[in-house]
């Protein structure tokens, strides 16, 4: 009965070997592993001594020989199998315990290209995969977190074929995960990202109760180790639409520093947002532009709840809550609210992660992009093409507008007053529906328009939504320009005293 | 010069070795490759005989050896590597041609385990990965379709560090792609489809122009080979933005069977639907419901399209055509026609590919759930909670608006007549504010919606979605139910003369 070490990460392994040896395991190892396990006076044979062929190349060949994979890989159940691996003197290994040279640490650490390919695992992935076809025999063990478990398993004979299996699937999905992350690395680094294949290969962080809908399965997946350590559950149990809709709500309501703003979501789009001098207000103000659909929302505050705004969120039915941090007396006030579902993520204020590429299901595959994002110089450089100028105030409300525009669902316009959304129109095909559609639910929430002024994420077509504004009062409007009524939409909001900039940037949104 | 050549897909590699040999290569090989070269007449060297290692336990183990990966490992440009090497007997293995057990192929075509654990290469990944990390002295093949370039460049003096490179890439794709194949199948095996890590990976089949705008870089990557070889481009160039749009267009266009219906798809959305006699007429009363919107957009016809169609189609300007068939006649229509773009998928109605899971990217990672799917049955055992029943006209109008209904943005109302969709209120957050939109808009439209149906996509909270219904003399109703509001919303319904069904099932998509 042998177990074979050879581990990159070297943390617990020395626990483990002597767990294994106490079982009556011996020890087969090789390189770092072997040097480790020796420092702490742990007998270990050495790969070589076992196959009698030396490590080879700076260590780029020493586990790759039959009687390592043969150990490995001959089949307990199949007496002319065993018949060979006797004949040749091949050892039962049937413990793996193997983890990867650190690609991901070293493409974070240094461009240089020979580092980079030197830390490319060729021996590991090897044995990790041999061991794991095999495990009907053998157990194939990739995490050190896993290293407890194991023994105890082994010590209670809870060594089953289903834990083997669990632990081979595991295996395959760290050799799944390391070249996936080897062919992108390369893609980025000579094709920009958009190689001959692409790879979105993710850890489970949970599953959901359900998917969008209930007759849906669903699970949530993480890149690195956001959701599952950053993203900090206090209550509630997300659901897949939380996810979506906090996704929205933070990237908006993290889109201006450290401003104390906040938005609310529902089904993915913006129905209130405001940024005001502390949260409490800025959620006051948020509300008002919508507090029927906020009902069941996701509300992103971008600073620390405290007691009082704690009291006001209370107010209606908010489903979930997500900020940097809940101060423990407003956390007390939730405690009888059945429903609401709190989170953080952040310290001071949101913080949140930002994928380089984003990528969109269609049926048969999938739509990758570069991420978009609104650069701060596309509102402070857009030019002013009307006679009217914005004032410092109005280019303020520009601002918010715009970068909430960026992320709403196309078509979108929004409309903002004194640094709160006062309308919205989103999702639809036609983008003066969307103006008016926005101008008319805020008359339906008795808000009044006069003086606030107007974002798009893409040009506006015709002069309608134009004099659609001018009607309640806009007074100044952002948006990229590029069509060919431009002309006809200028003229319009001189016409009607309206400041007019063009960004030159398009952030459609789907 | 020694070339490895060691495959499952056989094609192609008797004349690869033939051009290997006449350009001076030793070709080493084995089990049924070597079978195969050597019936058609090649020299090779059978592996086992350069290592003088049998090959073990029905060919689990056969290249796994010092000297192979030796000799596909040692750095060239090292000298004690050199050394080694000749002092081993080491081979200068410096072309590598594998291509791996087909994993895919057999659980496609069973589900016995064990034959599907023997379909697992172990062998074959090794060398491939051995030959991409020293890609600076060794060419990695591992696609016939390869064969030919790699053979011109050999002969024409053109292994050069940037070829090899470039194959590299495609070796790591390849193991990524076989191991994320693994782990996914065993995931779906053993964890319902969503285990511990979930791999999405596709190839890539062009880029786009640009991603959702133009500062974004883009592409679109298949699963399959629905893509490359069955979507068949007769003109224009696909954007990012037009493969989402056709996504939702085809959709929706071929969930009524063979039946030739239209659908008009904007920003994701549908503006229009009908399913007439013929595809023509389909396509007049679908364009009715918003003639404005359709501008620019994306018509998918569930049938062929001939040359009445074809004119009727040109009359405004439409971007995107994508049907079975366009007949040649119908096809000459479009060629002065600069700015319109032609898609074919299918053979006489539209053929799409259903994914059986869905997944939506969240900065930082994704969410995964099995994909929706409206049941027929759900429309025809919905339950008539109202005192009035539907007519067998109206019932037709329900279930294409229900259909519909399960395809456009959240939250969305689908009123339908006479088989045509003739308003749609969508991606709004409030269901009410989607039904006011719709019919806001069919009014601008001077559409009659008089007798018409609504289907809401998941339950409406409230009975005012209802009074609006009634208003504009809508005369059944099918949505999910489940509300707590319920039986205000029968009630209103019965006071109103209104037919209302419920379907139990919630098809929200966001």
């Amino acid at each position: 009965m042998v177990a074979l070490l050879s581990v990159s990460n070297k943390s617990g392994i020395v626990e483990f070997a002597e767990g294994l040896i106490s079982l009556g395991y011996e020890i087969l190892s090789t390189g770092g592993t072997l040097k480790t396990l020796e420092q702490n006076g742990i007998q270990a044979l050495d790969v070589s001594q076992y196959t009698q062929s030396p490590e080879m190349f700076d260590g780029r060949v020493k586990t790759l020989h039959p009687k390592v994979h043969g150990g490995i890989l001959y089949r307990r159940n199949n007496s002319e199998d065993v018949a060979i691996a006797k004949h040749f003197g091949i050892a039962d290994i049937s413990l793996v315990c193997v983890n990867l040279y650190p690609f991901k640490a070293t493409i974070e650490r240094t461009d240089d290209f020979n580092t980079i390919i030197e830390n490319i695992d060729i021996g590991g992935p090897s044995m990790v995969r041999a061991a794991a076809k095999n495990f009907t025999s053998v157990l194939i063990v990739t995490n050190p977190n896993d290293y407890t478990k194991v023994l105890e398993n082994l010590q209670s004979n809870k060594n089953t074929l289903e834990f083997r299996q669990s632990m081979m699937i595991k295996a395959f999905e760290h050799t799944a995960g390391y070249d996936c992350m080897i062919a992108n690395y390369m893609n980025q680094r000579f094709n920009g990202g958009f190689g001959g294949a692409h790879f979105i290969s993710g850890k489970l962080v949970a599953p959901t109760r359900y998917g969008e809908n209930p007759h849906q399965k669903g699970a949530y997946y993480e890149f690195e180790n956001f959701y599952s350590n950053i993203f900090k559950t206090l209550k509630g149990e997300i659901s897949f639409n939380n996810l979506t809709d906090i996704n929205s709500a933070v990237k908006i309501a993290s889109s201006f520093g450290d401003a104390p703003c906040v938005s609310i979501i529902k089904h993915g789009n913006p129905c209130g947002f405001a940024l005001k001098s502390n949260a409490l207000e800025s959620y006051k103000e948020a509300l008002k532009c919508d507090n029927i659909s906020a009902f069941g929302g996701v509300v992103a505050v971008n600073a620390p709840v405290d007691i009082a705004l704690a009291q006001e969120i209370n107010k209606i039915f908010i489903e979930v809550l997500v900020a940097p941090q809940i101060l423990p007396e407003a956390l007390k006030e939730f405690e009888n609210k059945k429903k609401i579902k709190i989170f953080t993520c952040g310290g001071k204020t949101l913080k949140f992660p930002k994928d380089t590429q984003d990528f969109k299901h269609i049926e048969g595959g999938f739509v990758l992009q570069d991420s978009d994002c609104v650069e701060i110089s596309e509102i402070k450089n857009a030019q002013c093409v009307s006679q009217r100028q914005a004032t410092e105030a109005q280019m303020q409300d520009l601002e918010i507008a715009y970068k909430i525009a960026a992320l709403v669902k196309s078509n979108c316009v929004v409309y903002v007053k004194n640094s709160a959304m006062v309308a919205v129109g989103m999702g639809m095909t036609s983008r003066v529906d969307a103006t008016k559609a926005a101008i008319k639910k805020a008359q339906d929430m008795g808000l009044d328009l006069k003086g606030c002024v107007l974002a798009s994420e893409a040009f506006f077509p015709f002069k309608d939504s134009i004099e659609e504004a001018h009607k309640v009062g806009v007074s100044a409007v952002i948006e990229p320009g590029g069509s060919i009524r431009d002309d006809e939409v200028i003229e319009c909001a001189n016409a009607n005293g309206i400041a007019l900039y063009f960004s030159g940037k398009r952030h459609f949104l789907h």
